[in-house]
């Protein structure tokens, strides 16, 4: 097995139901006590499984029901089964990342979540690879956690928040992790958390998913671009979640501004037109017209299968969105598992 | 002349270079003194016009250098026949909504702008019809405003910020103005201002233009429909800047959330899908891919010519645009004037 994850086990190419979903989630079944013995902010516990459902509460809140299939790989070989896909890479469910943490006690809830991934993954005998949590409000930690996890087999990258506390991605403060990301061939999987514009929402809880999730993906999308990360990173596989959210929105606009601005062209030493098609996206857009439209934008080898498993608000037609969008059966391939193969770089099974 | 507007002079149906531009701008060629003779956080001043150009000063920094077409008729007369524009609907630059100042000397500001609208509407004689600001920040004061602006001949509506002081326009605690232009029949046009997602930004000072204002105006749009808005007033006319932004990008997923959340779809009498085809939007896109899409979303009867003229930072062949994108005449008319007709509530001249 290669360092970044290598063959994964039953996976056939050719086959155009053999997904791999770069955009699915996990939830331990149970987490430690918060160190210290005091209870302690942002810590998340687990209430007792009932029905195959348990609730992850948070500061003495109901985060999220979810089902047992977050932690049990029968569960969710199941479904796999049933909906077409190979293989999943997994992550940790955003909220877990735990950046809003002392950076002690996030390593050790990340390293919790990362080990119980692990286990995901060497139960599932090639169904599963890892995409690892990082303490990123401590980038030290967050490089030694990284360069752990690219050691344990099955593990292909990182996911992490498409900001640290409010700071996006492409902050220059976070070019070590990339340096060392980029050294090591992990794949890095953002996904939005804890967004932008909160208090820009008029109605129920669920909005922040809804609608701040994609708004602040694609505001990280374009701060990588207006930042310059892979021309300073070029070997980088970066790839963003909910289709970069509203990124291939802003992209015309962002485009114009380039040949605009003397300030804005001076600081990026290539379009930004030309820049986004270097990042990889998944295809979570729930929508034919806008899957079209972010091929159109990130290019044909650069969109990627991804459902949001196993959350309720999910893709839960992915292999069909992709045909019913699609005719070229080269193309299909792609969106359903090859480009998905480049980004994690794993190797096909022959 | 009609309550809101009336006909407009030299305007010819029929005639498939005669735009009617619903986004462009006004900024006073000076400002009164801060009221009390101290000076005042967010009040604005000019700078001496030097070569056709002025600074406008904001807490003794340069918010913006602007030509003189942003106060001379006769300039922008120029500049619109060479564009093909028939009539411009003035409104404020928003930096000069003054939703952050105090309620009664931004009134004061408001009503300074409006005058100036008000005398280049008069000068134009039929080219331009005007949207007046409003002191949002004091819902009395703006509803009186919105009353005095709709008896000033050409007058056909206002202009709004995406957000008032945070809040998004969709919230409730705006129904109140609503209600009232509603009542009167005034358009309003919602542009971005002050926009979520600074923090989110990497890059040079014009990314707020560039990045920030599109997001902040799709989640204004958001706003509007999970609020519910046009539900409680149907008869108003609202118009978003920018192509709406974001929201075209965000409404699969809101819609794909409203079929998923029961707390979600309670909350809405409508889908979001049948919802945003009652707003209207500029074709501020700078793209022919996006101004599909925005059609596609919003309707062949809710997208209008718009170029946020005469700032550097706009569409300055906003006819070509559309006739390099649709073939169909009558859509290009849509598109280029009559939407626009319908929104302002303006009579052909025949």
């Amino acid at each position: 097995m290669s360092k970044s994850g290598g063959k994964v086990g039953r996976f056939r190419s050719g086959c155009g139901c053999a997904g791999i979903d770069v955009h699915c989630h996990v939830v331990p079944s149970s987490f430690p006590p918060a160190p210290g013995r005091m209870p302690m902010a942002g810590w998340p516990s687990m209430t007792a499984v009932k029905d195959c459902h348990a609730t992850v509460v948070i500061d003495d809140k109901p985060y999220r029901t979810v089902s047992d299939a977050c932690w049990v790989a029968e569960r969710r070989i199941e479904e796999m089964d049933r909906a077409g896909i190979a293989v999943q890479a997994l992550s940790p469910m955003p909220e877990l990342f735990g950046y809003w943490l002392v950076s002690g006690p996030a390593f050790d809830l990340v390293r919790h979540v990362n080990d119980v991934i692990a286990a995901l993954v060497q139960e599932g005998q090639g169904r599963f690879v890892g995409l690892g949590g990082l303490p990123m409000q401590d980038l030290d930690l967050a490089i030694a956690e990284l360069q752990r996890t690219m050691q344990i087999p099955g593990f292909c990258g990182v996911e992490i928040g498409s900001n640290i506390n409010g700071v996006p991605i492409g902050d220059p403060r976070f070019h070590p992790l990339f340096a060392e990301a980029e050294r090591l061939g992990a794949a890095v999987f953002v996904h939005a958390v804890r967004p932008a514009g909160m208090d820009r929402l008029v109605g129920p809880a669920p909005l922040q998913q809804v609608l701040a999730y994609p708004t602040d993906i694609g505001l990280a999308a374009a701060s990588v671009i207006t930042g310059g990360l892979l021309q300073k990173f070029p070997k980088l596989r970066i790839a963003f979640s909910h289709g970069g959210g509203t990124f291939a929105a802003l992209l015309p606009r962002l485009e114009q501004g380039y040949h605009t601005f003397p300030v804005v062209r001076d600081s990026l030493p290539e379009t930004p037109l030309a820049q986004a098609r270097k990042l990889y996206v998944d295809a979570l857009v729930f929508d034919t017209e806008m899957l079209k439209r972010i091929v159109s934008v990130f290019g044909e080898d650069r969109v990627m299968l991804g459902t949001d498993y196993p959350f309720n608000f999910r893709e839960k037609e992915p292999v069909s969105r992709i045909e019913q969008t699609f005719a070229d059966a080269g193309l299909r391939e792609r969106l359903t598992f090859r480009n998905a193969l480049a980004f994690l770089a794993l190797e096909e099974e022959t």
